[in-house]
């Protein structure tokens, strides 16, 4: 294991000596065919067959109820699929929390696209369902539900969720419920009634090429697709025993680090909770500050670009990942942040692996706060002394196509009609996050209080974005309109 | 690599050692995620580059036709699904040959449940598929055929098909042509126009948990399942590098490898395929003599039982496959066999891998004929002098079930009404290959010539292994017929 600081655990954890040692022995036991009667396939057999019972015995299910898939999403789409195949003549409905993994709303899409339904559950601004959301989700179906999925520990801001009471919920209504505890394995088992479990390998230091399925006895289930022989007809494909076998062995590994390793990683989370917003101005840290996994904390810094942000940090040594736009290939923030309702601009999640040593924490948090200087400055960003007046509004108005005045120049569906009151209309069409945003603050000093911006952006971002500036500065959102081009978001200066 | 005498490549392949390296570096520099920008997820896309280069020049497409997926059954269901999908306004028909690998069999199987047509191409007794047969089973079609399949050569008897020829009628009639080439890949490219192309690691000495699907530019393809946005959107699941760069590693180094072993372990099958039947009496050998892969050899020996025969060459420490029924956990013999019309019973698959010793295959060959002898002495079954005559007859009927004389006591399914001509009925009912057979050729010599053997059976076997040893003899067979139990199989005597 490198000790190099990488923080993204929660995106694939390096490869753990004990997983590793375990794929080099089972490269040579463990490469035949486990179907057939000869020694090779005999001894790959064994191997197979111990590796269930320890990996079963990690979920808390029986070997004949856990199958070994190629990946954490093959689990995930092949379980979901299978699961509401089995149900199909009890309903085809499908229930699922707001920021579950993005396998599990392409699963939900495909079961959309193929006739059933499907409602999401809300989650709070910690990113968590309520107890009880569930039971009424499941109430308020337009008809039985086959499935309900709920993750164990939000992938992005390490929130967890009321598995236990949700999984009595559920089956208090006859509804199978399926936890992705992708997050959470490593740290030990998910409580309570469940009926399918998944969990990915490589996120807690197995190799890549391994998830888990657990099905429990009496769970209806058919698997789909071409039918195959192998791992119980629910995982075709020849089996990867050498690294099925160091999944299984870096499970129970990492468990018993993980015993000792909690605390001291959630003690090093909680100095990055609380100082990162004393070090870095206008940082919103996001996720429930108890109910959450160990090591992942998340927060977001207002007029920064999350790209330039990772980019930035990743030069000073720092591998995070970011739920903003514009970091991972698509325009439109993390559906777990929009979810939550909260700042996406800026967005830095850090996951410290096992044994993350205690310096380099301290080093990433005296490296951030000149880290975000840095980008905020080349961004032309607004200081927080400058926003409160109105006197900067010259030199901010400088590319950011503001007009001044009723109606102002953003067409019949930006001002509302008949709107007399002072108004600043800011055009950022065309520009991405957090360009919008900036643009907003430096402005907002324009108007008198009471007096009302309209931002008009085309960029996905601000959807989520200036309804949290709003928040985290005291301003009124009053809701956005379909524009010419784009949509005009509505803000009234409050102080 | 270890050379204790595997023989059983073609299922399964040990480590090639350059696997191996290329595994073992790859583990440490390509763990994490090759969608993130930092520069543990740069290092994890330079490596999953360069392998789509390697294994895409292997393959002989370019590299953005080059998908990696989790095994060669998973390419050959999800290549299946997206072709067929992709064509989908084209029509709904596909064509495969009947010796397809029972992936495709099982993509097939499903298209049908979800409303395809599928039609199956015949080979010859050397299971090739004729030039021409394809062209002919276009035309044949109920509609506009979405998707042809045809692999390269024959994983159980090793006969290679006329890819080239077939990809250019199929060129010709606008139709894809998917090739399954996971048994060929390891001798070379596939040559021809063929659009969609499919093979596995571990069966060229590669790791496991590693498929190969080619789609040809131009070539409609639809992914099948939800979205997903690795792979192109072909193979969902997060990519397991580390396997990824070992397979594409290990095929450049077989392919060096193999232009030199083809020749030498093409000179030990023939003499497997050359002395087998002379050292063991009552063996036919299966497969085209000179179409066929380099390495792999199968026969089948009468009287013999193939689960007893692979558990005594195991004993002897060679690990061989067969196709026989009861050797795989079905009843049923491989449709391969079937396909071709070939004895199944005492069906031994030798494959040699790359590296076998000359010494091994001659060990092999001294020993066998001692092991048929000893499977065929524990189950009584007659020697050639004794089936040739009558005199026999009484011992062989001993526990056999048979009763002589006009209809017999089989029922009136079994003698034809009104046939009065000389009959022995043998009653095996419940009895499992080969003693059906083995009956059969204890009673012959108990009918004059010209008089008529019904056997009763209700092992599937029965059905290609009485007709394959009635022409193996010169006896007449003269079809089945249902009766009230299982099947009565007919044979005129004829020498």
């Amino acid at each position: 294991m490198t000790y190099v600081p990488y923080f993204d655990a929660a995106s694939s954890a390096p490869l753990h000596p004990v997983a590793r040692q375990a794929l080099l022995a089972a490269l040579d036991e463990g490469w035949a065919d486990p179907a057939r009667l000869y020694r090779e396939g005999r001894r790959a057999r064994l191997l197979l067959d111990a590796a269930r019972e320890a990996a079963a015995d990690a979920v808390g299910v029986r070997p004949d109820e856990l199958t070994f898939t190629s990946s954490g999403t093959r689990a995930l789409h092949d379980g979901i699929a299978g699961a509401l195949a089995g149900r199909r003549r009890a309903g085809r409905h499908l229930v699922h929390s707001a920021v579950e993994h993005s396998a599990v709303l392409h699963a939900a899409a495909a079961h959309e696209a193929a006739g059933g339904t499907v409602a999401e559950v809300p989650v709070d601004r910690a990113g968590r369902v309520a107890p009880g959301a569930y039971a009424a989700a499941l109430r308020a179906a337009p008809g039985p539900t086959a499935l309900a999925c709920l993750q164990s520990a939000n992938h992005e801001v390490g929130t967890r969720q009321p598995v236990a009471e949700t999984a009595a919920e559920c089956a208090e209504a006859g509804v199978p419920l399926l936890v992705d505890a992708a997050q959470s394995l490593a740290f030990g088992p998910v409580p309570g009634d469940w009926s399918l479990l998944t969990a990915s390998a490589h996120k807690w230091g197995g190799p890549s090429g391994v998830g888990l399925l657990a099905v429990r006895k009496g769970v209806r289930f058919a698997p789909q697709g071409p039918a195959d022989e192998r791992e119980s007809g629910r995982a075709p494909g020849f089996e990867n025993i050498p690294a099925v076998v160091a999944a299984a062995a870096s499970l129970r590994a990492v468990r018993e680090e993980a015993a000792a390793e909690a605390e001291r990683l959630r003690e090093l989370v909680d100095r990055i909770r609380t100082r990162v917003p004393r070090l870095v101005p206008d940082v919103e840290v996001v996720g429930d500050p108890e109910r959450r996994l160990p090591h992942l904390v998340t927060f977001s810094c207002l007029y920064v670009d999350g790209e330039a942000l990772l980019h930035e940090l990743d030069r000073a040594g720092f591998s995070v990942s970011s739920g903003s736009s514009c970091t991972s290939g698509t325009l439109t923030p993390s559906h777990v942040l929009r979810a939550m309702g909260v700042l996406s601009e800026g967005n830095v999640r850090v996951s410290l692996p096992l044994g993350t040593a205690e310096e380099d924490v301290e080093r990433f948090l005296a490296v951030l706060p000149d880290v975000v200087r840095g980008v905020r400055g080349r961004l032309g960003a607004p200081e927080r002394a400058e926003e409160a007046t109105a006197a900067s509004a010259g030199s901010a108005s400088g590319d950011s196509g503001v007009s001044a005045g009723p109606g102002g120049s953003a067409g019949p569906g930006a001002g509302g009609p008949g709107d007399e009151e002072a108004e600043v209309v800011v055009d950022s069409l065309g520009k991405l996050c957090p360009i919008p945003v900036i643009e907003l603050a430096k402005v907002i000093g324009e108007v008198p209080v009471g007096g009302l911006v309209t931002v008009l952006a085309d960029d996905e971002a601000a959807r989520l974005d200036i309804p949290a500036w709003c928040a985290m500065r005291g301003h009124a959102y009053e809701g956005e309109r379909p524009a010419d081009r784009g949509t005009a978001y509505r803000v009234r200066r409050r102080a």
